[in-house]
């Protein structure tokens, strides 16, 4: 848990459909050292989402799963310690698939250099990070919110539809979050400034769809699937348009979960569903930064964060995420 | 029976998820006169399609369902015996909504007007009709193949899917056909000349489409949904297209069915699926056409047509598609 001391969170095997909470094996192996092109990297940060899910289920999807005994797969940030790398420097700020853990040994090619004046590193794994990319493109790129469009958007709250919304507000939508509990629902309608929002955890789904969308659904951004998927199709509108998230997915079992049982609107309503997930859109990285940035900075949006401590924590942090217990962005400090 | 005396095909009530064998009603009701704008129709064919099932179904689709005690809906296909309508004459050709029946009055514009040299008008109901319009827009517009991309059709044998794969075939793609029984696979590679024919009836559909498809799949025209949906996701090409036809869809009970059960591949493999109905394109007939004609009167493409006889046997015509027992597009002669 110090500098000098790594430590490691390996998967010991695939948990199956239950829970994850016995997996977990905590090792203290010591670092290899560098080789030329590669750099030691001390990990300050760590990003949990729900997407974790599906690398620790041996099956078919958008990476290979976990091996069992390896360290758990994990989007993280840290600093440059030592460097045999001729793009990276000892003190450079650095993010990319780092896994869970204090330190590492990685190929110079595997991570990118963050940094901005004013900008606390940490939030390159949180509202400018991965998730704000996947938030903005998916709505951006592939949703395409128009002027008075009535837009709906799943895992409102969380890191990915948060963006999502307000990026689908500012492009003059109609927008309505879903979240689960009155204390999320007002934060999007008074934090984020959407236009209604639908506990779906209290609410009745359907009467709360037909009640905030009286002109029909145009655009659905869809985080959760399941039983809210049906319920926005009963109710989208010809040519109607639904993006399939692949970065927050909430599902136990990512890689088997069921299409929706009314899936034949798609046809009788001409809709079109797309999935994506950021491996789609790491080489248009720079265009998020360019609109992220100065949104957030000139404070047209806005990012929560939630910050578990201490690598000890990952099991607790994970759960948290599938439990929907988090408030913004779920953070693991290492140190 | 005859031109003198009107016989209508009434759906008497929706038959559920059964059979729909007691449900028709056959009646001899006296025409009413025709009023200005409007003609009196001798009908000739009726086109008999899948896509029925879902106007006796009462659920939501993308069209009304038809009230029970009415005319049974069908798109058919006749002359004009009287007309008070100044762009329609008696003797013109004419297509239609025109309901299971002999005869009917009908506003101007719910017929289009039909005729080509050399062309038996009966083929505007079939390969030159919508089921024709439908492969065409399906596959060149929403599927849009490549040369050199691997396209799968499912009821490549039928009306819509044969006209799909042809057109695939002809963009330079390489063309697997799904099929039920050696008869009609026969046909997908003697008659059409597509690359390969995988029989689901007696083949393992998910090894032989490995077999077929040893690049994956770029392309799947869905015409039936379920497990054949579900053994092509699992080998869909990274953004990959999926096209969703509600033409001829085979579902019994079409407005219920439910998605694939591997549907979070839309997420991993960054997906796009697209549903469509002809009332997306109706507005576009004249381009479909000017492909089809050149296209089947020099040998390009291949029609196949299966005639029923009678407007009595139409319940049994109306079975047979569901049972897939028709070879080829069918239709009922009414006279």
């Amino acid at each position: 848990m110090t500098d000098n001391k790594p430590v490691q969170i390996r998967m010991s095997d695939y948990p199956g459909k239950g829970n994850a909470r016995n997996i977990w094996r905590i090792t203290h192996d010591p670092l290899r050292s560098i080789e030329e092109g590669e750099v030691l990297v001390r990990l300050d940060y760590i990003s949990i989402d729900p997407g974790m899910r599906g690398w620790i289920t041996n099956k078919r999807s958008y990476m290979p799963p976990v091996k069992p005994g390896g360290v758990m797969r994990a989007f993280g940030m840290g600093e440059v310690l030592e460097s045999r790398a001729t793009g990276l420097a000892v003190g450079d700020q650095v993010t990319g698939f780092t896994g869970v853990q204090t330190h590492g040994v990685f190929k110079q090619e595997s991570l990118r250099k963050i940094g901005l004046p004013g900008v606390s590193p940490h939030m390159f794994l949180s509202g400018l990070g991965m998730t704000g990319y996947t938030g903005y493109f998916g709505m951006t790129d592939i949703g395409q919110p128009q002027d008075g469009e009535t837009v709906v958007v799943s895992a409102a709250s969380g890191a990915v539809g948060s963006v999502a919304a307000q990026a689908a507000k500012l492009a003059g939508a109609r927008v309505i979050g879903i979240a689960g509990g009155s204390d999320k629902c007002g934060y999007l309608t008074d934090e984020l400034g959407l236009d209604a929002a639908i506990d779906y955890k209290n609410d009745d789904i359907n009467a709360a769809l037909s009640a905030n969308c009286p002109d029909g659904i145009d655009l659905y951004f869809d985080n959760v699937g399941g039983d809210i998927l049906s319920a926005v199709l009963n109710q989208m509108n010809y040519k109607g348009r639904i993006v399939v998230c692949g970065g927050i997915s909430q599902y136990d079992d990512f890689a088997s979960a069921a299409g929706p049982a009314n899936f034949m609107t798609v046809v009788t309503h001409s809709l079109t569903m797309r999935g994506f997930t950021m491996r789609d859109y790491m080489h248009r990285v720079p265009e998020a930064l360019e609109w992220l940035v100065p949104a957030w900075t000139e404070g047209r949006i806005k990012f929560r964060e939630h910050i578990v401590e201490g690598i000890e924590n990952f099991p607790d942090a994970f759960d948290m995420v599938f439990e929907g217990k988090n408030h913004g962005k779920l953070l693991l400090k290492i140190g």
